[in-house]
């Protein structure tokens, strides 16, 4: 197939969706499609001052908790300075990144999870203006599902009723932002690993013309 | 005279401005005016994670230079933990806060000398919302006077043409501000320190109603 310009492709889902097997397979996948690995990327994080700023996020002290406006803001700072020097850089050498989480995350946590929309959309808006990945893959599950699966793996210590109405929410938003955006494909991942990995690769086969 | 609800009152200027010793002179004022000292911050910093974010903001990585988005959010992070963890909750106790430095640094520096205006009105609207401070003393130099001074002390190394621009630009900016809202008060501060600090306390007698 011919070389066209490098794409941004990202992974998004709730805690024990699968992600990281997820992220394995697509630089897999980049790779032999492209003949070249792909810049991988998290979130927050990234750059050694991104990675400064999620450490910051974090370990937010006792005394002087994180209000809302704060934390939201640093995870911009954090996502422009990848942008900046990381993603739009990459691409610009036509190399295919991929990100293990990206602007969805906030959209879906702090804004829908934590009800907090307007800030997030308007920072969003303010860091990024037109830049978004070329494809989403939203692995979609179940929190509760998702939560024990992550716990049977000693990834949490205790599931807490709350924590579940968050995760719904941040479940919700993914879905319904997926519903508006033709670049954000929902895979249900609460199916066995192998049928998800297959949907994964027919859904990048589709969307970059592999036969 | 009857004590009303706790003032917030900032210190704004030029490198060489006189900044610290109007600090201490206001610090003194408000001390007799009120009885109590009052609390007295830095921007950007005064929480333990916004000094953190200060550091962050000074000590960028030579390979992973700051972009501009990420400066702003990361001024405008530790500003939003300032306002949410000290100066409002100091207020709501009664207790009077000193800025020095606010919300107009980061107008005249970051807006008016490096041209993000945009960038910061939003941010500044994000963050502050209506919240401004009661009052906000400008001390007005010309910054070849300020560098000058600056550099008398020790504390600058050289003086370059640009950074004489950006001086220049900044100045503009803290005047044009100053002439459409009645709360910025311009103290000229090229005159000897006498009469400048005669002109501050003359400033917040008048007000504050004293006599």
């Amino acid at each position: 197939m011919t070389e066209s310009r490098a794409k941004f492709i990202v992974i998004e889902g709730l805690e024990g969706a699968g992600k990281s097997s997820a992220v394995a397979l697509v630089t897999d996948f980049i790779e032999k499609h492209t003949g070249k690995a792909p810049v991988c990327t998290r979130e927050p994080g990234g750059t050694p001052l991104a990675e400064k700023i999620r450490d910051l996020v974090k370990n937010a002290e006792p005394g002087d908790p994180l209000c809302d406006e704060a934390e939201c803001l640093l995870f911009y700072a954090a996502r422009a300075q990848l942008v900046a020097n990381v993603i739009k850089p990459a691409l610009a050498d036509g190399r295919w990144v991929l990100g293990d989480r990206h602007n969805l995350s906030s959209i879906a946590y702090q804004g829908g999870g934590r009800g907090l929309m307007s800030l997030v959309s308007r920072l969003s808006d303010i860091t990024l203006g037109d830049f978004k990945p070329d494809l989403t893959l939203y692995l979609d599950i179940d929190p509760i599902l998702g939560l024990e699966r992550a716990a049977r793996r000693g990834a949490l210590d205790r599931i807490e009723q709350q924590e579940i109405d968050f995760f719904q929410r941040a479940r919700q938003t993914f879905l319904s932002e997926a519903a508006k955006d033709d670049s954000i494909k929902v895979i249900d991942a609460s199916r066995p690993l192998t049928e998800v990995h297959a949907a994964i690769i027919a859904t990048l086969s589709a969307a970059f013309s592999v036969n």
